[in-house]
């Protein structure tokens, strides 16, 4: 096979990451509608990461927040997104960059991403659930045919 | 489930039509580098598709047109782009909004994208190739891990 000068799997990758950044801006701006929540599972020790220490030494690998009730400031730039969640009582802030993070799922529709294999087993407990639903694959050949 | 008030499938599919974007508008930058070359179906009555009558009446329903030896003036913009084919030794100029794709594949890679489980099997002959090759989804499970 020729050598890909597109880096097709990188292209995807990216796209799909916009796909995470849109459903976050768009909670920023009109907060969690209907039944939505998120699982977000992103690598402590990725670039631009900036969580707690006590919460990176739990979670030297990776760690799975959920936005779902108790969340606030969630704000979305460019490249990351900065949010703050309660840990033992403390509120705290986090800011993780899109490039960080290995899945994302709405389990209210069964809808996953995932950017990592090795994010399906996490060698840590996840900080929160502990009932992460399996990684559902999205396949371009699902989706529905655009009306013409 | 709960109702999706996010349209991940749109969110999707809106995404990975920015991948064809991408990979031609670097096609206008850069030409087509190494072995690379694209089949692209599109749907000839979509909204905004500009091509001659002549090929509208051969195929009402879809088209398929390969971006690889002889094709002149690509033109990538927000919503579409522009082409000159030759068909029957006559230039002709295509207009082709990235909304009426229905698949794309680059075969020098095996990648493809297919938005619309009808372009599998549509109902008129190519007009260019007659051996499009089956397409192949891109599922993001087989993303490489990213460099940390």
């Amino acid at each position: 096979m020729a050598q890909d000068l597109f880096d097709y799997p990188k292209m995807v990758e990216t796209a799909l990451r916009n796909v995470v950044r849109e459903a976050l801006a768009r909670t920023q701006r009109d907060g969690l509608r209907g039944a939505h929540h998120f699982y977000l599972t992103f690598r402590t020790g990725a670039p631009g990461v900036a969580i707690p220490d006590h919460l990176v030494i739990k979670y030297p690998e990776e760690m799975t927040i959920v936005l779902q009730h108790q969340f606030w400031g969630l704000e979305v730039r460019d490249q990351d997104f900065l949010v703050t969640l309660s840990f033992e009582n403390r509120p705290e802030q986090l800011t993780i960059p899109f490039s960080a993070i290995a899945s994302f799922a709405d389990p209210s529709v069964s809808f996953a991403l995932q950017f990592d294999v090795s994010a399906a087993v996490p060698r840590d407990t996840p900080a929160l659930p502990t009932t992460m639903p399996a990684p559902q694959h999205v396949e371009p050949a699902e989706i529905p045919r655009p009306a013409a």
